[in-house]
Protein backbone atom coordinates (compact mmCIF):
# COMPACT_ATOMS: atom_id res chain seq x y z
CA UNK A 1 0.00 0.00 0.00
CA UNK A 2 1.08 3.70 -0.90
CA UNK A 3 2.36 5.81 1.95
CA UNK A 4 1.12 9.23 1.64
CA UNK A 5 -2.00 9.99 -0.49
CA UNK A 6 -3.04 13.31 -0.52
CA UNK A 7 -7.13 13.92 0.55
CA UNK A 8 -8.05 14.90 -3.12
CA UNK A 9 -6.67 11.52 -4.49
CA UNK A 10 -9.26 9.57 -1.82
CA UNK A 11 -11.89 11.67 -2.33
CA UNK A 12 -11.18 10.96 -6.17
CA UNK A 13 -11.48 7.09 -5.65
CA UNK A 14 -15.61 6.91 -5.01
CA UNK A 15 -16.02 8.37 -8.18
CA UNK A 16 -13.58 5.89 -10.08
CA UNK A 17 -15.69 3.01 -7.94
CA UNK A 18 -18.93 4.15 -9.03
CA UNK A 19 -17.90 4.55 -12.16
CA UNK A 20 -16.72 1.55 -12.67
CA UNK A 21 -19.42 -0.40 -11.17
CA UNK A 22 -21.65 1.05 -13.42
CA UNK A 23 -19.15 0.12 -16.50
CA UNK A 24 -19.20 -3.65 -15.03
CA UNK A 25 -23.09 -3.80 -15.28
CA UNK A 26 -23.12 -2.82 -18.82
CA UNK A 27 -20.35 -5.53 -19.96
CA UNK A 28 -17.88 -3.67 -20.56
CA UNK A 29 -14.35 -5.64 -19.76
CA UNK A 30 -11.77 -3.14 -20.56
CA UNK A 31 -11.29 0.79 -20.84
CA UNK A 32 -8.05 2.70 -21.63
CA UNK A 33 -7.74 5.99 -19.64
CA UNK A 34 -8.31 8.19 -22.44
CA UNK A 35 -11.96 6.81 -22.79
CA UNK A 36 -12.66 6.89 -19.19
CA UNK A 37 -11.50 10.31 -18.69
CA UNK A 38 -14.05 11.23 -21.51
CA UNK A 39 -16.20 10.02 -19.81
CA UNK A 40 -16.16 11.37 -16.31
CA UNK A 41 -14.39 14.60 -17.38
CA UNK A 42 -11.43 14.21 -15.77
CA UNK A 43 -7.44 14.15 -17.52
CA UNK A 44 -6.60 10.34 -18.68
CA UNK A 45 -2.98 11.40 -16.99
CA UNK A 46 -4.93 12.48 -13.81
CA UNK A 47 -6.98 9.38 -13.87
CA UNK A 48 -3.27 6.82 -14.16
CA UNK A 49 -1.83 9.18 -11.77
CA UNK A 50 -4.33 8.87 -9.21
CA UNK A 51 -4.46 5.18 -9.50
CA UNK A 52 -0.90 4.83 -9.17
CA UNK A 53 -0.67 5.90 -5.85
CA UNK A 54 -1.57 2.52 -5.25
CA UNK A 55 0.79 0.32 -6.71
CA UNK A 56 1.19 -0.16 -10.81
CA UNK A 57 -2.03 -1.26 -12.58
CA UNK A 58 -3.16 -1.70 -16.25
CA UNK A 59 -0.75 -2.06 -18.82
CA UNK A 60 0.31 0.40 -21.39
CA UNK A 61 -1.47 0.86 -24.70
CA UNK A 62 -4.19 -1.61 -23.19
CA UNK A 63 -5.82 -0.21 -20.56
CA UNK A 64 -7.75 -1.36 -16.80
CA UNK A 65 -9.39 -4.70 -16.80
CA UNK A 66 -12.88 -3.02 -15.53
CA UNK A 67 -13.70 -5.65 -12.84
CA UNK A 68 -9.99 -6.28 -11.85
CA UNK A 69 -9.81 -2.52 -11.37
CA UNK A 70 -13.17 -2.11 -9.99
CA UNK A 71 -11.89 -4.86 -6.85
CA UNK A 72 -8.49 -3.13 -6.36
CA UNK A 73 -9.96 0.23 -5.68
CA UNK A 74 -13.10 -1.89 -3.84
CA UNK A 75 -10.15 -3.04 -1.64
CA UNK A 76 -8.70 0.31 -1.22
CA UNK A 77 -11.61 1.75 0.17
CA UNK A 78 -11.90 -1.49 2.31
CA UNK A 79 -15.42 -1.88 0.74
CA UNK A 80 -14.64 -5.84 0.03
CA UNK A 81 -15.39 -6.90 3.99
CA UNK A 82 -18.60 -5.79 5.47
CA UNK A 83 -19.65 -2.95 8.13
CA UNK A 84 -22.07 -3.38 11.37
CA UNK A 85 -24.30 0.19 11.22
CA UNK A 86 -26.32 1.69 13.57
CA UNK A 87 -28.20 4.92 12.71
CA UNK A 88 -29.11 7.06 15.76
CA UNK A 89 -32.41 9.41 15.10
CA UNK A 90 -35.44 8.39 13.82
CA UNK A 91 -35.83 11.63 12.38
CA UNK A 92 -36.38 12.20 8.44
CA UNK A 93 -32.61 11.99 7.47
CA UNK A 94 -32.25 8.74 9.77
CA UNK A 95 -35.39 7.19 8.08
CA UNK A 96 -34.21 8.30 4.47
CA UNK A 97 -30.93 6.58 5.30
CA UNK A 98 -32.62 3.28 6.80
CA UNK A 99 -34.36 2.83 3.61
CA UNK A 100 -31.06 3.80 1.09
CA UNK A 101 -30.62 0.15 -0.62
CA UNK A 102 -26.67 1.03 0.13
CA UNK A 103 -27.22 0.13 3.69
CA UNK A 104 -28.41 -3.05 3.39
CA UNK A 105 -26.17 -4.96 1.55
CA UNK A 106 -22.82 -7.17 2.17
CA UNK A 107 -20.57 -4.15 2.52
CA UNK A 108 -23.06 -1.98 5.15
CA UNK A 109 -25.21 -3.87 6.98
CA UNK A 110 -27.43 -1.86 9.15
CA UNK A 111 -28.58 -3.06 12.34
CA UNK A 112 -30.32 -1.17 14.47
CA UNK A 113 -31.93 2.31 14.78
CA UNK A 114 -32.16 4.71 17.87
CA UNK A 115 -34.66 7.23 18.85
CA UNK A 116 -35.98 8.97 21.51
CA UNK A 117 -39.56 9.46 20.64
CA UNK A 118 -41.32 6.53 21.88
CA UNK A 119 -43.49 7.00 19.27
CA UNK A 120 -41.06 5.49 17.01
CA UNK A 121 -39.80 2.95 19.39
CA UNK A 122 -40.49 -1.11 19.09
CA UNK A 123 -41.55 0.28 14.96
CA UNK A 124 -39.25 -0.63 12.25
CA UNK A 125 -37.77 1.40 9.70
CA UNK A 126 -36.60 -0.06 5.96
CA UNK A 127 -36.75 -3.21 7.87
CA UNK A 128 -34.61 -1.45 10.64
CA UNK A 129 -35.53 -1.86 14.47
CA UNK A 130 -36.17 1.11 16.51
CA UNK A 131 -34.38 1.26 20.12
CA UNK A 132 -34.78 3.93 22.58
CA UNK A 133 -31.86 6.06 23.24
CA UNK A 134 -31.92 4.47 26.52
CA UNK A 135 -31.01 0.79 24.91
CA UNK A 136 -27.91 2.60 23.16
CA UNK A 137 -24.94 2.48 25.49
CA UNK A 138 -26.27 -1.56 26.65
CA UNK A 139 -26.34 -2.06 23.09
CA UNK A 140 -23.04 -1.11 22.22
CA UNK A 141 -21.81 -3.56 25.11
CA UNK A 142 -23.17 -6.41 23.40
CA UNK A 143 -22.24 -5.40 19.86
CA UNK A 144 -19.87 -4.63 17.64
CA UNK A 145 -20.35 -1.60 15.53
CA UNK A 146 -18.17 -0.20 12.53
CA UNK A 147 -20.06 2.93 11.73
CA UNK A 148 -23.13 4.75 14.04
CA UNK A 149 -24.60 7.13 11.85
CA UNK A 150 -25.66 10.36 13.71
CA UNK A 151 -28.74 12.02 12.34
CA UNK A 152 -29.57 14.12 15.59
CA UNK A 153 -29.87 17.60 16.40
CA UNK A 154 -26.88 19.87 16.76
CA UNK A 155 -27.55 19.89 20.44
CA UNK A 156 -27.49 16.25 21.22
CA UNK A 157 -24.55 15.56 19.42
CA UNK A 158 -21.82 15.67 21.04
CA UNK A 159 -22.92 14.14 23.94
CA UNK A 160 -24.24 11.29 21.76
CA UNK A 161 -20.55 11.01 20.30
CA UNK A 162 -19.24 10.42 23.80
CA UNK A 163 -21.20 7.96 24.44
CA UNK A 164 -20.67 5.95 21.25
CA UNK A 165 -17.18 6.38 21.49
CA UNK A 166 -17.20 5.00 25.35
CA UNK A 167 -19.17 1.98 23.80
CA UNK A 168 -15.84 1.24 21.34
CA UNK A 169 -17.85 2.59 17.98
CA UNK A 170 -14.38 2.82 15.57
CA UNK A 171 -16.14 5.70 13.05
CA UNK A 172 -19.11 8.20 12.99
CA UNK A 173 -21.01 9.45 9.76
CA UNK A 174 -22.18 12.75 10.95
CA UNK A 175 -25.28 14.18 9.88
CA UNK A 176 -26.28 16.59 12.33
CA UNK A 177 -25.39 20.32 11.08
CA UNK A 178 -21.95 20.85 12.86
CA UNK A 179 -18.56 19.78 11.98
CA UNK A 180 -17.90 17.33 15.32
CA UNK A 181 -14.29 17.57 15.95
CA UNK A 182 -12.99 14.24 17.27
CA UNK A 183 -9.32 14.08 17.86
CA UNK A 184 -8.60 10.51 19.53
CA UNK A 185 -7.13 7.97 17.78
CA UNK A 186 -9.76 5.56 18.89
CA UNK A 187 -12.96 6.62 16.67
CA UNK A 188 -13.30 8.32 13.23
CA UNK A 189 -15.76 11.47 12.20
CA UNK A 190 -16.73 12.09 8.96
CA UNK A 191 -18.69 14.98 8.71
CA UNK A 192 -21.51 15.10 5.48
CA UNK A 193 -22.45 19.26 4.47
CA UNK A 194 -25.68 18.67 2.22
CA UNK A 195 -25.63 22.02 2.21
CA UNK A 196 -21.73 22.51 0.37
CA UNK A 197 -22.82 21.01 -2.45
CA UNK A 198 -26.27 22.92 -3.07
CA UNK A 199 -24.08 26.15 -2.67
CA UNK A 200 -21.07 24.54 -5.18
CA UNK A 201 -24.36 24.89 -7.34
CA UNK A 202 -25.63 28.11 -6.32
CA UNK A 203 -21.65 29.14 -7.41
CA UNK A 204 -22.08 27.64 -10.61
CA UNK A 205 -25.52 29.32 -11.25
CA UNK A 206 -23.61 32.97 -9.80
CA UNK A 207 -21.04 32.25 -12.38
CA UNK A 208 -22.29 30.92 -15.67
CA UNK A 209 -22.45 33.54 -17.63
CA UNK A 210 -18.84 33.82 -18.53
CA UNK A 211 -15.98 33.58 -15.44
CA UNK A 212 -17.27 29.93 -14.54
CA UNK A 213 -14.37 27.46 -14.39
CA UNK A 214 -15.50 23.99 -16.31
CA UNK A 215 -14.67 20.93 -14.48
CA UNK B 1 -14.23 38.82 -9.99
CA UNK B 2 -11.37 36.50 -10.85
CA UNK B 3 -11.23 34.98 -13.85
CA UNK B 4 -10.59 30.78 -13.55
CA UNK B 5 -10.94 29.14 -9.94
CA UNK B 6 -10.16 25.93 -9.51
CA UNK B 7 -12.88 23.08 -8.89
CA UNK B 8 -10.91 22.52 -5.75
CA UNK B 9 -11.25 26.13 -4.69
CA UNK B 10 -15.33 26.20 -5.31
CA UNK B 11 -15.73 23.12 -3.22
CA UNK B 12 -13.58 24.66 0.00
CA UNK B 13 -15.58 27.75 -0.57
CA UNK B 14 -18.89 26.30 1.95
CA UNK B 15 -16.95 25.37 4.33
CA UNK B 16 -15.59 28.57 5.11
CA UNK B 17 -18.91 29.85 4.55
CA UNK B 18 -20.12 27.61 7.61
CA UNK B 19 -16.84 28.04 9.76
CA UNK B 20 -17.68 32.16 9.67
CA UNK B 21 -21.42 31.76 9.91
CA UNK B 22 -20.83 29.46 13.01
CA UNK B 23 -17.57 32.15 14.99
CA UNK B 24 -20.00 35.03 13.78
CA UNK B 25 -23.00 33.36 16.14
CA UNK B 26 -20.05 33.04 18.38
CA UNK B 27 -19.72 36.36 18.21
CA UNK B 28 -16.40 36.68 16.84
CA UNK B 29 -15.31 39.49 15.27
CA UNK B 30 -11.72 39.92 13.65
CA UNK B 31 -9.94 36.55 12.72
CA UNK B 32 -5.91 35.60 11.48
CA UNK B 33 -5.72 33.04 8.84
CA UNK B 34 -3.51 31.44 11.17
CA UNK B 35 -6.21 31.11 14.15
CA UNK B 36 -9.10 29.94 11.10
CA UNK B 37 -6.45 27.62 9.86
CA UNK B 38 -6.50 25.38 12.92
CA UNK B 39 -9.61 25.48 13.78
CA UNK B 40 -10.48 24.12 10.08
CA UNK B 41 -7.44 21.88 10.11
CA UNK B 42 -6.15 23.71 7.08
CA UNK B 43 -2.49 25.47 5.98
CA UNK B 44 -3.03 29.08 6.98
CA UNK B 45 -1.65 30.16 3.08
CA UNK B 46 -3.97 27.89 1.37
CA UNK B 47 -6.82 29.94 3.45
CA UNK B 48 -5.00 32.94 2.21
CA UNK B 49 -4.88 31.95 -1.29
CA UNK B 50 -8.24 30.30 -1.75
CA UNK B 51 -9.65 33.76 -0.37
CA UNK B 52 -7.22 35.73 -2.88
CA UNK B 53 -8.78 34.20 -5.53
CA UNK B 54 -11.97 36.53 -5.22
CA UNK B 55 -9.81 40.10 -4.97
CA UNK B 56 -7.99 40.75 -1.80
CA UNK B 57 -9.26 40.55 1.79
CA UNK B 58 -7.85 41.42 5.05
CA UNK B 59 -5.27 43.00 6.25
CA UNK B 60 -1.80 41.64 7.15
CA UNK B 61 -1.42 40.88 10.52
CA UNK B 62 -5.06 42.08 11.52
CA UNK B 63 -6.60 39.56 9.63
CA UNK B 64 -10.15 39.13 8.84
CA UNK B 65 -13.93 41.08 9.78
CA UNK B 66 -15.78 37.90 10.12
CA UNK B 67 -18.99 39.92 8.90
CA UNK B 68 -17.47 41.01 5.73
CA UNK B 69 -15.49 38.21 4.98
CA UNK B 70 -18.76 35.93 5.35
CA UNK B 71 -21.37 38.35 3.62
CA UNK B 72 -17.78 38.12 0.81
CA UNK B 73 -18.27 34.42 0.38
CA UNK B 74 -21.62 34.28 0.50
CA UNK B 75 -22.06 37.05 -2.21
CA UNK B 76 -19.39 34.59 -4.48
CA UNK B 77 -21.53 31.80 -3.27
CA UNK B 78 -24.36 33.47 -4.94
CA UNK B 79 -26.30 32.54 -1.25
CA UNK B 80 -27.29 36.81 -1.15
CA UNK B 81 -30.24 36.34 -3.70
CA UNK B 82 -33.51 34.38 -3.03
CA UNK B 83 -33.62 30.72 -5.38
CA UNK B 84 -37.21 29.47 -6.15
CA UNK B 85 -36.70 25.42 -5.56
CA UNK B 86 -38.95 22.28 -6.40
CA UNK B 87 -38.23 18.75 -5.19
CA UNK B 88 -39.33 16.05 -7.44
CA UNK B 89 -39.92 12.51 -5.81
CA UNK B 90 -41.41 12.59 -2.60
CA UNK B 91 -39.78 9.27 -0.88
CA UNK B 92 -37.61 9.26 1.70
CA UNK B 93 -34.99 11.57 0.58
CA UNK B 94 -37.05 14.29 -1.06
CA UNK B 95 -39.39 14.42 2.15
CA UNK B 96 -36.03 14.87 4.43
CA UNK B 97 -34.93 17.45 1.92
CA UNK B 98 -38.50 19.14 2.34
CA UNK B 99 -38.06 19.27 6.13
CA UNK B 100 -34.69 20.45 5.99
CA UNK B 101 -33.99 23.67 7.22
CA UNK B 102 -32.37 25.26 4.75
CA UNK B 103 -34.66 24.74 2.61
CA UNK B 104 -37.12 27.12 4.05
CA UNK B 105 -34.72 29.97 4.33
CA UNK B 106 -34.06 33.49 2.32
CA UNK B 107 -31.83 31.75 0.43
CA UNK B 108 -33.67 28.35 -0.67
CA UNK B 109 -37.38 29.02 -0.78
CA UNK B 110 -39.11 25.36 -1.23
CA UNK B 111 -42.29 25.95 -3.37
CA UNK B 112 -43.63 22.64 -4.31
CA UNK B 113 -43.37 18.73 -3.99
CA UNK B 114 -44.32 16.53 -7.33
CA UNK B 115 -44.78 12.89 -6.54
CA UNK B 116 -46.29 9.76 -8.91
CA UNK B 117 -47.76 8.34 -5.88
CA UNK B 118 -52.04 9.31 -5.28
CA UNK B 119 -51.91 9.33 -1.86
CA UNK B 120 -48.73 11.60 -1.37
CA UNK B 121 -50.71 14.01 -3.77
CA UNK B 122 -52.80 17.25 -2.14
CA UNK B 123 -51.10 16.32 1.13
CA UNK B 124 -48.53 18.71 2.19
CA UNK B 125 -44.76 17.54 3.59
CA UNK B 126 -42.69 19.99 5.63
CA UNK B 127 -44.94 22.53 4.92
CA UNK B 128 -44.66 22.51 1.20
CA UNK B 129 -47.59 21.14 -1.04
CA UNK B 130 -47.74 17.67 -2.88
CA UNK B 131 -48.29 17.76 -6.41
CA UNK B 132 -48.86 15.16 -9.13
CA UNK B 133 -46.28 14.54 -11.28
CA UNK B 134 -48.60 15.60 -14.40
CA UNK B 135 -48.91 18.76 -13.34
CA UNK B 136 -44.86 19.57 -13.09
CA UNK B 137 -45.06 21.18 -17.11
CA UNK B 138 -47.64 23.79 -16.14
CA UNK B 139 -46.32 24.20 -13.17
CA UNK B 140 -43.16 24.89 -14.78
CA UNK B 141 -44.85 27.35 -17.19
CA UNK B 142 -46.45 29.13 -14.81
CA UNK B 143 -43.35 29.53 -12.29
CA UNK B 144 -40.08 30.65 -12.03
CA UNK B 145 -38.00 27.75 -10.87
CA UNK B 146 -34.11 28.26 -10.02
CA UNK B 147 -33.04 24.83 -8.63
CA UNK B 148 -35.11 21.22 -9.32
CA UNK B 149 -34.44 18.24 -6.68
CA UNK B 150 -33.95 15.19 -8.05
CA UNK B 151 -34.81 12.50 -6.09
CA UNK B 152 -36.47 9.91 -8.09
CA UNK B 153 -35.40 6.25 -8.71
CA UNK B 154 -32.48 5.87 -11.52
CA UNK B 155 -34.80 4.81 -14.09
CA UNK B 156 -37.20 8.22 -14.16
CA UNK B 157 -34.49 10.96 -13.94
CA UNK B 158 -33.62 11.04 -17.46
CA UNK B 159 -36.67 11.64 -18.44
CA UNK B 160 -37.46 14.43 -15.86
CA UNK B 161 -34.02 15.77 -16.72
CA UNK B 162 -35.28 16.20 -20.26
CA UNK B 163 -38.93 18.14 -18.96
CA UNK B 164 -37.06 20.34 -16.38
CA UNK B 165 -35.06 21.61 -19.31
CA UNK B 166 -38.11 22.30 -21.33
CA UNK B 167 -39.63 24.18 -18.63
CA UNK B 168 -36.21 26.57 -18.23
CA UNK B 169 -35.60 24.97 -14.72
CA UNK B 170 -31.70 26.65 -14.34
CA UNK B 171 -30.29 24.18 -11.80
CA UNK B 172 -30.85 20.20 -10.78
CA UNK B 173 -29.39 19.04 -7.63
CA UNK B 174 -29.51 15.73 -8.38
CA UNK B 175 -29.69 12.82 -5.55
CA UNK B 176 -30.76 9.96 -8.09
CA UNK B 177 -28.28 7.12 -8.14
CA UNK B 178 -26.63 7.80 -11.44
CA UNK B 179 -23.96 10.57 -12.39
CA UNK B 180 -26.65 12.61 -14.52
CA UNK B 181 -24.21 14.75 -17.54
CA UNK B 182 -25.89 17.51 -19.09
CA UNK B 183 -24.06 19.20 -21.59
CA UNK B 184 -26.32 21.99 -22.59
CA UNK B 185 -25.40 25.41 -21.53
CA UNK B 186 -29.11 25.87 -20.12
CA UNK B 187 -28.89 23.80 -17.16
CA UNK B 188 -26.40 22.78 -14.76
CA UNK B 189 -26.56 19.64 -12.85
CA UNK B 190 -24.81 18.76 -9.38
CA UNK B 191 -24.59 15.19 -8.56
CA UNK B 192 -24.72 14.43 -5.08
CA UNK B 193 -23.38 10.89 -4.04
CA UNK B 194 -23.99 10.13 -0.50
CA UNK B 195 -21.94 7.23 -0.37
CA UNK B 196 -18.82 8.65 -1.45
CA UNK B 197 -18.38 10.53 1.96
CA UNK B 198 -19.54 6.64 3.82
CA UNK B 199 -16.57 5.02 1.20
CA UNK B 200 -14.44 7.90 2.36
CA UNK B 201 -14.95 6.95 5.91
CA UNK B 202 -14.61 3.12 4.87
CA UNK B 203 -10.86 4.23 3.24
CA UNK B 204 -9.82 6.21 6.27
CA UNK B 205 -10.97 3.20 8.45
CA UNK B 206 -9.11 0.74 6.37
CA UNK B 207 -5.82 3.08 6.52
CA UNK B 208 -6.61 3.79 10.32
CA UNK B 209 -3.34 1.79 11.40
CA UNK B 210 -0.46 3.76 9.80
CA UNK B 211 -0.57 5.19 6.73
CA UNK B 212 -3.86 7.30 6.56
CA UNK B 213 -3.54 10.98 5.77
CA UNK B 214 -4.55 13.57 7.93
CA UNK B 215 -6.91 16.17 6.12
Amino acid sequence: MAGYVSEAVIRRLPGYYRHLCELEAMGVKQISSQEMGRQMHLIPSQIRQDINCFGGFGRKGYGYNVTSLRQHIGEILGLDHPHSVIIIGAGSIGSALAHYPDFHGETFDTKALFDIDPARVGTNIGGVPVYSMEELDSYLASHRVDIAVLCVPKEAAQEILNRLEAGGVSAVWNFAPLDLQHETDRMLVENVHLSDSLRVLSYRMAHQDGDAPKE
